[in-house]
């Protein structure tokens, strides 16, 4: 049997030219890639580490996936398009099992984003995956966070608190029967990077950000960074059936606002833009919503029933990081 | 007093706009660069651990300096000039005056070379320090590592064994004040990428190598990816004459064959191209030194004072890792 290095080198290997843009893959001191002009180069890095990102245990596969899921939401954040990404992975010994598992998710979530791995480094030592992805927007385009002006209407993706309540129920609100098949856990898991959704957005968005650390949070950020402020509407969020009916309401829109992990897309649109966003996203699985408008007032105000709701919680924030 | 994280916040927003070709630095989901056109982009990625790659207890300067200096020393041995940097930083609580020195250190040697900070990620943990670098090359003229052709002379720059001379040193073999004043313990605390020297050979050596596992396996690697053998010259390695007083000549000529952590380039020239390196190379500081030349045979020979020398050690290899 292969011990886990054979298994990462093996890993490692396949990828080397698995794109046009790529000149030299992984086995010398570095990787050669090519940007086509009329191109920007976008760049974000992530790390992922036990017992912060992740519960001890998780299963390889999917933190294969995430490590790799979180960063390409960073670039749907930005409108951009995957091209390449390095992998520095620190791992346990005995781990060849987890290794194989580990690839598997990896490369499945690669592929299907057609990003190809150029860059590796492994060392031994407790759980923690870094990932850096880079992608590329035409040039001046890419999607900042601090574009929103007042009259714009604020957006989302999808349906907000799946994964904190996913984290909930592994952490032990649920039996491990419940866990398997339930799907906010797969969600928390498995987190679905909107990166051709974050694409089509280009050219439609003023502003755009990934709720990773809570909706609340990352939205009062894209706000901040704007100077402007926003009225919005927590009856306008989807939330998720199987939280509301486990939880109750109250709990599983606490969820929704200050839970993190979610990696939906929170984006600002224009009003002029606004037959133009109709258009793009009428075909968008995974749904798409307004919650409200930015206005020139800084506060970032909720209503619930036509009252203003207090956020309590300051946001999910992963209890020993700081995320820049 | 400032807590460490908002210190790194302090030292990661520093960086930003720093060159012409970041178009957007840290602060939002990723950054956003540009790369000229008629440039191929030249990626690396490396990853220190303590106590795997450095003692315990390592100066936090030399470390700040240590993670980046590893992949500059990539870079140069591509051709490659730097652009623009990501760090992952884990480091333990209570770590405020390492950052402050860490930040110090790193910052000294990236605007030595000019590259920019476009990305980082804070977590709490044991110490391990990620940095993925980017640069650029005229396209199609990276020097990569399996260009090697027969009757191509080895050169080598600098000086080797005095990383591994120095680490010994640091082991327990010299006193706190010898360590101080030692310069082996300072090549081995702050290596010297070769990041000029690598840009200069661009045009001249068909094949380059960075030597951080040992000459001879590191040299091996490149001869065998160009499918080639050579016979050399342990005379005309240059040994630090400090190393050569204190562990006598044959200890010495060890750590320069097979220990690690020097950091110099390895490279194969043409023999036609001879001529103009040595007019490039005339005015380097850290010298330069033929020490065979590339044979068809693919066997790698040693020879010291006339006879083959064999080589006992494996090399270098950092005792828990693979590095690819």
């Amino acid at each position: 049997m292969m011990d886990e290095f054979a298994l990462i080198e093996k890993f490692f290997a396949r990828r080397a030219g698995a794109r046009d843009d790529v000149r030299l893959g992984i086995g010398d001191d570095a990787a050669v890639t090519r940007v086509e002009p009329g191109f920007d180069l976008v760049i974000a890095t992530d790390t992922i580490n036990e017992g912060t990102h992740f519960p001890p245990g998780t299963s390889a596969h999917a933190l294969g996936h995430r490590c790799l899921a979180v960063n390409l939401s960073d670039l749907a954040a930005m409108g951009a398009e995957p091209l390449w990404c390095t992998l520095a992975l620190s791992i346990p010994s005995g781990s060849a099992d987890w290794v194989d598992a580990f690839a598997s998710g990896f490369m499945a979530l690669a592929d299907a984003h057609e990003i190809a791995l150029v860059g590796g480094d492994t060392v031994r030592g407790p759980t923690s995956i870094n990932v850096t992805v880079h992608g590329r927007v035409p040039a001046d385009t890419a999607i900042r966070r601090d574009g929103v002006r007042a009259g714009d209407g604020i957006y989302v993706t999808g349906r907000f608190g799946c994964a904190a309540a996913g984290l909930a129920m592994l952490s032990g609100a649920a039996t491990a029967a419940e866990q398997e098949r339930s799907e906010l856990v797969n969600r928390f898991l498995y987190p679905a990077p909107r990166v051709r959704e974050g694409r089509a957005l280009v050219g439609i968005a003023s502003a755009m950000i990934d709720v990773s650390d809570g909706l609340h949070v990352d939205l009062s950020r894209m706000l901040h960074a704007s100077g402007v402020g926003a009225m919005l509407d927590v009856e306008a969020l989807q939330l998720p059936v199987e939280s509301v009916d486990r939880f109750g309401r109250a709990r599983a829109l606490g969820f929704a606002l200050t839970g993190g992990d979610d990696y939906e897309l929170c984006f600002a649109v224009p009003p002029d833009r606004e037959p133009e966003l109709d258009r793009v996203t009428s075909g968008w699985e995974c749904g798409v919503a307004r919650i409200g408008r930015a206005g020139r007032d800084r506060e970032v105000r909720w209503l619930d029933h036509g009252r203003v709701r207090s956020i309590d919680e300051p946001g999910f924030r992963h209890f020993v990081t700081a995320d820049l």
